[in-house]
C-alpha cells in the first residue's frame, strides 16, 4: 500500500512540473485518503485491490446498523468479498434479512461472497486441546480456509492423553503451519511445536475455569515455550491466528 | 501424635481416679507439650520418635546460631537425624565448624544423620524439564532419599524434545510416585502424568525469564492439568515434593 | 497402557518375523490408536478395560449432543460405568431422557453405572471450611466413592472455630487421605495437615467475596502451607481431588 | 489535636473582641501551624504534649543528615522521647555517633528517651507464625512498649503445628489485644481469633518464598479470615500493629 | 470460651475423682462440642450464654432451607437473637414468611431478636466517601447497633471535597471508634485517621469501575496508609468493621 | 473556593471586632458549609455560582429517588444546569417523567440546562481507536462541549491503520487540548503525542477482551508513553477526560 | 513539527512547478528528515529551532559513549540547551569529564545550558506526601524550570497529618498547575484536587513498602480519584510531569 | 525427524522379515535415541544433520563445566556449528580459554562455527522503538545471521516521534518478515504491521520503569496489537524470534 502511495506520489509531482496539475490540487491529492470516513469508522477500500483477499470486519462492540452501512460502503466501492468476525447469532439473523451471507454460529464469522481455491504453499493444520476449543479453532479454520488455504483439523489432541496427539504425527510433520489452540495449563503449542519443523502460531483459549484466569494460564505457559518457532497471539484470537498463518503460508508467492 | 495423646489422656484419667494423681497434677500434665521452647523458636521433639523420619529444620531466615540451638534441643532430646533445608554455603560451612553435617551444595541441605535403606512400595521418579531445574530436583530427591526411597531421576526430558521423554517410558510407568519439575511453560506435569498411572506432584521452579514471572506461569500451568492424578505444591519447593511423594510411597506400611 | 503397548509392540515384531504379518499391516498396528476418532473429540477406550475404574467426561463446554455421541461411542466399545462430571441441571435432564443417568445437582455429577464397593487402604476425609463450599466437597465424594473409596464427610468446620474441628480430630487421625476443600483464607488445609499423618490434598474453592479474588486467595495461602504433606488442585477442582485420593488410597494395589 | 484547635480558635476570637488581638493578627494565628517547616519535612510538633507519647521518625528514605536535622527540630521544641524506625544499622551508627540512642538492630529500631511503664488495659499478645517473623514482631512489640504497654511474646506458634498454639491458650485467652504475625499461609490469624475474645491485629510479612508473592499470599489470607475481630495491616508493619494496639489497650483512660 | 472449658475440665477432674463420673463419661464429656452438627454446619449455641452478644448468620452460599435449619438450631437451644448477615431480598421473603425477623434491604441485614441499648465506651462514627457506599455502611452500622453501640453516620464525605470532611470535624474528634468506607481512590480512612485519635477501621469497597479493580485499588490504598491507628478489612466486609469496632468499643467491659 | 473563603474569615472576624457579631455567632458562621446535607448526600451548591459551570452528579450506584433529591436540592439553591453523567437509560426515562432533562444514551450523560457557547482559548480533538470506544469518546466530548468548548470529533483513526490518522494530521496540529481514547493496545495516545504539541489526555477504555483484561493493557500502555505531554485517567473515564481537557482549554481566563 | 511540514511541502512544490527543483529533488526532500541517523539512535534536531526549549536525552539504558555521541550529534546541529534525565552519578561524573554540565544527584538530571527566565502564565507548584518523594519532584521541579517556570515547592505535606496541607491552602489555591506526589496510599492528589481549581499532574512514586507493590498501590489510587481535574503520569516520572506541567502553564502563548 | 524416524521403522521392520535382525535387536533399535544423555542433559545430536542449522545451547542456569561437557558432547557428534545463547561475559571468557569461539557480549551469544551465507527468501527487518532494547535485538539478529538470513537494523524508530519510523517506510514494505522490538508502551509492533504486509513478530523488552512492570505493559500491548499478522514471543526473547522469522523466511525450501 506505501510503496503504492510513493510511486502516486512521484506522479502527482510529475503532474505539476507538467502543469496539469495546480500546487493546490496536488496538496489536495497528497492528503487523499484510501478509506471512506462515514463518521463512527473509517473504512479502507484499497486492501481487496491490493491483495484480493476478502475485507475483514470486526463485529463485536457495533450495533446491526454500524455493520450493514460499513458492508454498505465497501460494496459501493466494489469489494463484494467480505467477512465479519465475532458476529453473534442475534445481529447475523438481522443482517441476514437485509443482504446475503453466509454464517457460521460456532465460528461466530460471517462472509458475503465465496469461498476461494487453496492457493498457499501447503496444508495449515489447526489443533485443539480439548473439544471446548472448538469454536476457536474454527474461528481460525474458517479465516484461512477464506484467505485461500487448505486446512486439516485435528481436534481433542490434548497433551494429557499423548497417544492421541502422536496418532497424527504425520500430518503434523506435512504441515506448512500449525495453529496450535487450547485452554487451561496450554501444554499443547511446546508439544507440537517439538514434533514439528514449521512455524507454530499458538492460540490461548479462555476455556477451563479457577486459576486458568479466563485464559492468562495458557497465554503464559505458551509465551514461556521452551520449543523454538512458537509465536503467540491474544486469548481466544482464532482470526488473527488464521490471518497470519496464511500470510506465511503465502510466502513463497510474496516478492 | 494426637492418638497417643487419646491413649494418653485415658492413662491421666486412669491414674486421676486411682488417686495416683491429683487433680492439680492432671491438668498440668493434659497441659504438657510435644516440644521445647526455646524462644525464638519451638523445637518438635516427638516426630522421630513416632515415625521414625528425620526432624526436619528449615534453614532460610534463621542465624546459625539460631540453628545451631535448635539442633542443640533436638539432640538432647535424643533426635539424631536431622535435616536440615534451605542451608545456604555460608552458613553451612559455620554450622560444619561445630559439628559433623554432610552437606549439598547443589540442594542446599544437611543431614546430621545417616541415609537410611529404602523401604517404600516402589521407586520415586523425579524428572525436570531442564538442565536449570536440577537444583530444585535434588532437594526433593535428596529429602524422599533421607525418608527411606529409592530414587530415579529423569533431568532434562521437556517436552519440547518429546522423544527424550519418550525414551524414558518405562521408568515413567514403572514408578510408584513421579515428582515432575518444571519452570517456563510447566508442561511436563501434565505430559508426564499423561504417560503415567501414579500420583504426580508437580514443582513448579523459579527458572525462566520474562513471562515466566518467577514461576507464576509454571505454577498456573501446573494447576491446569488436564491431566488426572496431578497435584501441585509451591514454587522451588522440591521438599515439600519429596516429602509428599515418601508419604505416598510408604502408603501400603499404614493403618 | 503404555507397558501393554511395549508387550503389544512385541508381538507385532514376532508374527512379522513369523511371517504371519506384512511388514505393511505391522506398521499399521504399530499407529493403532486406543480411542476413538469422532471429530470433535477422541475418546479414550482403553482405560475400563485397564483399571476397572469409570470412564469421565468432563461435561462444560460441550453440547448435550456431543455428549450423547461420546456416551454412544463409549458404549459401542463395551464401556458402561461412566462418570459425567461439571454438568448442569438442564443438560442433564435432556440427558436423562435418552438415557438412565444418576444425577446429583449439588456435585454437577451424573453416572451411567452402578456404585463400586469400596476396596481402597483406608478412609478418605472430606473436610470444608463452610457450609458453601459442600459443591466442591461433593464432586470430590462422589468423585471417590464412584473410584471405589470409603469417604467420611466432615463439613463446617473452618479454624475460625477450631473446636468444631477438634471435635473431629480421631476421624482425622484415621484418615489414608485427607481433601482440605475452604475458599477465603483456606486455612484449612495447614491446619488440616497439621493434626494428620497422611497425604493432605487441599481444594480452593471460589467461595468467599473482595479480597478472595475468586479462590485466588485460598489457592496462594494453600500453595504456601508450612505443612508437609499437603499439595493442590486447582481452584473449584473437587472431582481432580477425589481421582488424586482415590489413587493414593489404592497404592497398595499396585505394583 | 483538633478539640484543641477548636477552644484555640475561641480564644482568639475572644481576643479580637477585647480588642487585645488585631485581625490581621488573628488572621495571622488562624493560620498557625503545629510543626515546624524544615524544606525536606514539616516536623510534627504537638504530639508529645498532647498525648504524653514518644514522637515518631520513619527512617527509611532519609538521610542520616536528614534524620539528625528533624531530632534537632524535635529537641529544640521540648521533644525528648523520640521513636525510630526502619533504621538500619549503618545509619543508626552513624547517628549513634552524634547523639546518644537505644538501638535494636533486629527490630530496627531506636529511641531517644526512656522507655515508660504499662499504663494499659492489659496485656498485648504479639504472636508468629515462625522465628523468621520474630524482626517484624520486634518492631511491634518494642513500639508497644515504648507505647506502655506490657508485651507478651509467643514466637514459632505457627498453625502447622497445632499443640504448640494450644499449650499457650491462656496466654491467648488473657490477652487485651494480640497481634498476629505471619508470612506464607498466614493462617495464625484466623486460628488466634477463633480461640480469642480480644480485637486481633494481623500482619502479614515478606517470609516465604515462591507462591507466597512477598507477603501477598499471607496478606490476602488475613484479609479473608473468617475469623470475628481480625483487622490487617501492610505487608511487615509492625510499627503500625504496635502503635493500633497500644491505642485499644488504653481505650478506658479516653473521653 | 477457652476459659470456661478450663473450668468446665477441672469439674470432669473432681467428678472422677470422687467416683461421681467414669472414666469413659469423662472422656465423652472432654470431648462434647459446644455447638450442634447438622450436617452442612456446625452450629455455635454458646455464644449468646457467654457474651450476651446476637449469634451471626452468614446467608451467601446458603440455602433458605439451611438458613431455617440453623435458626431452628439456635432457637431449639435457647439463642434468640440472631443477626443474618448478606441475605438477598428474596430468601429474606421467603423467611419472613416462617419466622418474624426484621429486614433491612439496604445492607441485607435481618435479626429475630430486640435492638439493645448502646453500652460501650463512646460513639462509633461510620463515615462513607460517597453515597454508593451506604449499603456497606449500613452493615457495619446496623451490626455496631446490634451489638449495643450508639452509631454516628457521617455519609459522602469523601476527600475530594475536603470541607465536606472538615464540617463534621466534631463528630470524628470524639469518636470512640471510627468506621472508615470508601471505593475508588480509598483516600478517606488516611484523611480521617490523620484528624482522629482513635482506632480508624477502614473498609475498602467495590464501588467504583475501571482501576478501581472491583476494590482492590481501594484495598492497596487503605493498607498503605501513612496515618497511625489504621487497619483494613476485607472488601465490603461492613459486617466485620463493626463487629470489631464494637469489641473496641466495648473494651473497658474486659477482664 | 477557599480563596472566598479567605476573604469570608475576614469579614467574619471584621465583624467580630465591631461587636456587630458575637463570638458564638461567628464560631457557628466559621463552621457554615458550602453544601446541604441531605443525609446519603452532600450536595455542593457553590461551584456553579463560583465557575458558571454545570454542576455534575455521578448517577451510577444511586437510585432514582436519590438523584432527583439531589437535582431537587440544587435546584432550591438555584442551580439550574446540571449534568448527570453514568445515568443508564431505564432511571434516565424515570428521571424525565418528572423534570426536563435533555439525555444522550450513547454517552449515558443527561443535562437538566442549555448549551454554552464555546469560550475557551482553541479546540478540543477526541480522538478514538475504534468504532466500539465512541460511547467513551461521546462522555468526554458532550461533557467538554457543556462546559463550553468547541469539539472536534475523529473516531476510528487506530493506529493499525496508520494513513487514517495521517489524513487527519491537521486536525491533531490545530488542536489546544487531544483526548485519545483506546482499548486494546492503547498505541493511539503516544502516535497521536508525537504527532501533536498540545497536552494529550489518555483515555484507556474497556474495549477487547483476551489479554486486554477489561482495558488493564491499555492503561499500562498510556502510563508507559514515551511520547512527551500524555497524561492518563481512569479506565473508561470520559467524563473526567473531558472536565480536564476543559480546564486547559480555558488555562488563559485564569488569573 | 507537522504544521511546519506543511508549509514546507507547499514550498517544495511551488518550487518543482518553477522548475527550480526537479522531481527527484522534490522527492528526496519530502522524504528528509527532522532528526540524524547514528545507528544506536535517531536523534531528534529540530526540536530546539521549533519551540525554544531544551531537548531532552533520557539516559537509563545508554552508555556513556553512546550518551557523548547523541550530545555531539545535537551540539553539530546547533542544539546547545539539553537536558539529560535518568543520569547516575557515575555516568554523570564521566560526562563531566569531557563535557561542561551541570549536574543534580538528587533529581539525577543534568543540563548543558544555562536556565531560562520563567515566562509561563503562572507557577507551578510541585507537592510531595514524604521526604522520600522528594526525588521524584525534584526531577519534577528542575525540567520545569529549565523549561521556563516558576516552580514552588510543598514538600511533606502528605494527607495523614492534614494540617500541614491546609497551612499552604493559599500556595495551592493560586497555582497555575499542581504537581502532586505521593506513594504509598497515593491520597494526595485525590486532596490538592479537591481544594484546587487547577489541573493537577498525579505522579505516583515507589516509596513504600509492602502492599504499596513498587507504587502500585499509589497509581491505582491516583487514576480512581474522585477529584475532577486529575490525570496520572508514570510512576516515578517526575520529568514527564514536569514537561506537562510546562505545557499547560504556556498555554495563552499558543495559536 | 519424525519423518526420517518413520522410514527407519520401516527400515528395522524388513530386516527383522528378513531375519537379519532378532526382535531383541529391533526392539532395542526402537527405543534408540536421537540424542546423548550426560546426565545432567539430554544432548540433541541430529539436527544439524537434519536440516544443517546450527545447534543451540542455552547458558543461563548452567554452569560453566556443564556448557563445556555439552559442547564437547555435540561435536564428539559431528556437530561444529553451534550457537550459545544469553551467555555472560564472564562464563564466556572462561569457555573462550577451552576452546575457540566468537562471542558478542552486547547480545550475549556466542559461536563455534562459521557464519553462513544468507539464503532465505528476503530481508529479516529487526526494528527496535529505542537505544536500550538493541541487546535483545542483537540476540534477534545475530540468531538471524547465523541461521542464513540477510538482516536490516532499524535501531530507535519508536512511535513516539513518528517521522523517523516514517522515513523507514521503503525498508518496512520490502521486508519479508519484520522483527518489531519495544519495551514501555510497546506500540511499536502495531504501528509497523499496519504500514507492512509481512509477518510481524513483536519482542517486548523490559526495558523501562514504574508501570512497565519488567515488560508486562509492552507485552499486553503487542498481544493486543489491532494489526493483522502480528505474533508474540517471550519478553526479551530475541532469540525466539530470530529463530522463527528465520524459519518464515525460508518458507519457500521447504516440502
Amino acid at each position: 500500500m506505501e510503496a503504492d502511495m510513493n510511486t502516486e506520489t512521484r506522479g502527482i509531482l510529475e503532474s505539476v512540473r507538467n502543469g496539469t496539475l495546480s500546487v493546490d490540487e496536488a496538496l489536495e491529492k497528497l492528503k487523499a485518503q484510501p478509506f471512506a470516513d462515514i463518521g463512527f469508522a473509517k473504512v479502507d477500500l484499497h486492501r481487496a485491490i491490493r491483495q484480493g483477499v476478502p475485507e475483514v470486519v470486526y463485529a463485536a462492540g457495533k450495533t446491526v446498523d454500524q455493520i450493514l452501512k460499513i458492508l454498505e460502503t465497501m460494496e459501493e466501492n466494489a469489494q463484494g468479498n467480505i467477512l465479519i468476525t465475532r458476529l453473534e447469532k442475534e445481529p447475523a439473523d438481522q443482517i441476514g434479512k437485509v443482504r446475503k451471507i453466509t454464517y457460521d454460529a460456532n465460528a461466530r464469522i460471517a462472509d458475503t461472497g465465496t469461498m476461494p481455491k487453496p492457493n498457499g504453499i501447503g496444508k495449515i493444520v489447526v489443533a485443539t486441546g480439548g473439544t471446548s476449543d472448538i469454536p476457536v479453532a474454527e474461528e481460525a479454520a474458517l479465516t484461512a480456509a477464506f484467505l485461500g488455504n487448505e486446512v486439516v483439523r485435528l481436534y481433542d489432541v490434548g497433551v494429557a492423553g499423548l497417544h492421541r496427539l502422536l496418532s497424527q504425527k504425520e500430518e503434523i510433520m506435512r504441515a506448512s503451519v500449525i495453529i496450535a489452540i487450547a485452554g487451561m495449563e496450554g501444554a499443547l503449542a511446546s508439544v507440537v511445536a517439538g514434533l514439528a519443523d514449521c512455524p507454530v502460531i499458538a492460540v490461548p483459549t479462555s476455556v477451563g475455569y479457577g486459576a486458568s484466569f479466563q485464559g492468562l494460564s495458557a497465554l503464559l505457559s505458551m509465551l514461556n515455550s521452551c520449543a523454538s518457532g512458537v509465536s503467540v497471539v491474544n486469548i481466544d484470537n482464532g482470526f488473527g491466528a488464521g490471518y497470519l498463518a496464511s500470510m506465511i503460508n503465502h510466502m513463497e508467492a510474496k516478492k
